[in-house]
């Protein structure tokens, strides 16, 4: 099977050394299903790496911080799959791409950036950054002002046919880091912008692009809930994309969290029964794509 | 033809603005070599770009600084490489893939630091990472003391068939930037070293590694000079691996500066007739393809 794992950026931990010994264990999980002959696609999330560049390099424009994560989580992730594979005899290749994902200039979520980034400022600095660099700048959680910046969905991935090759030539791919570093088309050119991708929703449109048989969106939680922390609380199994949507009308998901990962599921199956979406705990991949862990959402 | 071109980290700028621009420019050489056939794999510098990185985030280890060093770097080229291709109408893709170069442990350098690398400090500043961090620290240009980390040479490429494979399917590849992440052999695992790998050695390497027909180091002169600033002075057509050695022997070329680079080209070419390398400047890469300028070394 051809399976796009997406590992959350709050599973890598605050620091270079917490974040190599947390992958090194993720890389586990991992080759246990390549040593099952399954073909690898992974994917991760970066806020808190990124946020930490962003932080230290304030005037570093915000796709360029991106792809500075996507380097540094990637060089991590390869050097712990590689270590592992090559633990169990394995002769397999782990390869990081520098991974652009284009985006709509259109999209709303540019007239209303909701995503914060960056460091804490005061509400006066903050006012010269929305004078001075155009930035849209919020009060977050009584900590002080913050950017925020659009959260696009992604349309297209630049370095698709690169990711397709090496997948068929049998090579363990990192790619959407940080749900890519955003682009919009500008003439011939892509330009970066200072957005970010969600990397769920990023790892939905590799999957779709690659035609990958599984999508799962790793997390820290077993199964999907629904009537989460009431006393008619259910984990949920298997379920069609009819049912999942009449649990994000009726507000089980929520926003920022689970919704997001349930969209992002549906959108890699909808009306493609060949394909499965899985919401599964990191230790527990094998089981759940046996059957034995997480919800399985189909078309 | 098969061609690897090393790109200096110096012609890459001061800042994010001016290095997209700087390779811009630089991406029409390049494409004027794609567009005539060739297959290219591209390798550059990143000292002023790696120092920036490690200033702003000084408690981040070595290695993984040079990995986000590569991502910054690599998204730029890959972008700026993929718009030159796109106004010209020629549909190939570009890749960053984040490469790790494998070092020897014993490589006598390890015992004889020498590149400065990251932030200056005060003497007692010095002395306190010297103790607590095991640094190696010196005093430099009188402008402060500074960390001080190896420069080993390459061995190996841990990615090397995945750039190979790429090569193949016609991808223009980015690797092995800033002379790739230096990793020792630990076991099953590579384990990431502070050090630098010179990028001319690394691009050696990898020019071997993927038989590749010619090595290009970029530089800002147009010919490899002999008795250089003095009345004398000869600019180097062609020369043999036995003149370079000679001249060489004979001190004309500046340790650090142009002595690494006509070591990286004969190490690439010796005992291979059927390979060329070229010392040329970036702008007149095509000129120097057609022995037009630049400074050829052959077996």
């Amino acid at each position: 099977m051809k399976i796009v794992l997406a590992l959350g950026g709050n599973a890598l931990g605050d620091s270079a050394e917490e974040q190599l010994s947390l992958v090194k264990e993720a890389a586990k999980s991992f080759v246990d299903l390549i040593s099952d002959g399954h073909q690898l696609v992974i994917t991760h999330g970066n806020g808190p790496q990124v946020g930490m560049i962003n932080n230290a390099l304030p005037t570093m424009p915000f796709p360029e911080c991106g792809a500075m994560s996507q380097g540094y989580i990637g060089y991590h992730l390869q050097n712990a799959i590689q270590g592992e594979l090559s633990k169990r005899r394995i002769k397999k290749e782990v390869a990081t791409i520098v991974t652009q994902v284009v985006v709509d200039e259109k999209d709303p979520s540019f007239q209303h950036p909701t995503k914060p980034v960056g460091p804490f400022y005061s509400k006066e600095q903050s006012e010269v950054l929305s004078q001075e660099q155009g930035f849209t700048m919020v009060e977050d959680s009584g900590r002080g002002y913050r950017r925020v910046v659009p959260s696009p969905r992604p349309v297209d991935v630049v370095e698709k046919n690169t990711v397709r090759t090496l997948v068929d030539a049998g090579v363990i791919v990192i790619t959407v880091g940080g749900g890519g570093i955003p682009v919009v088309e500008d003439g011939d050119y892509y330009m970066g912008v200072p957005a970010v991708i969600d990397k769920d929703f990023a790892s939905a449109k590799i999957a779709e692009l690659i035609d990958a048989d599984y999508l799962f969106i790793l997390t820290a939680i077993d199964r999907v809930m629904v009537n989460y922390n009431q006393p008619n609380q259910q984990a949920l199994d298997v379920i069609t994309v009819a049912e999942a949507k009449k649990y994000i009308d009726e507000g089980h998901f929520a926003p920022g969290s689970m919704l997001p990962k349930v969209e992002a599921a549906i959108q890699f199956v909808d009306g493609h029964p060949g394909r499965h979406s899985v919401i599964a705990a990191l230790e527990k991949t094998k089981d759940a794509l046996l059957g034995n862990s997480g919800t399985k959402i189909i078309a």
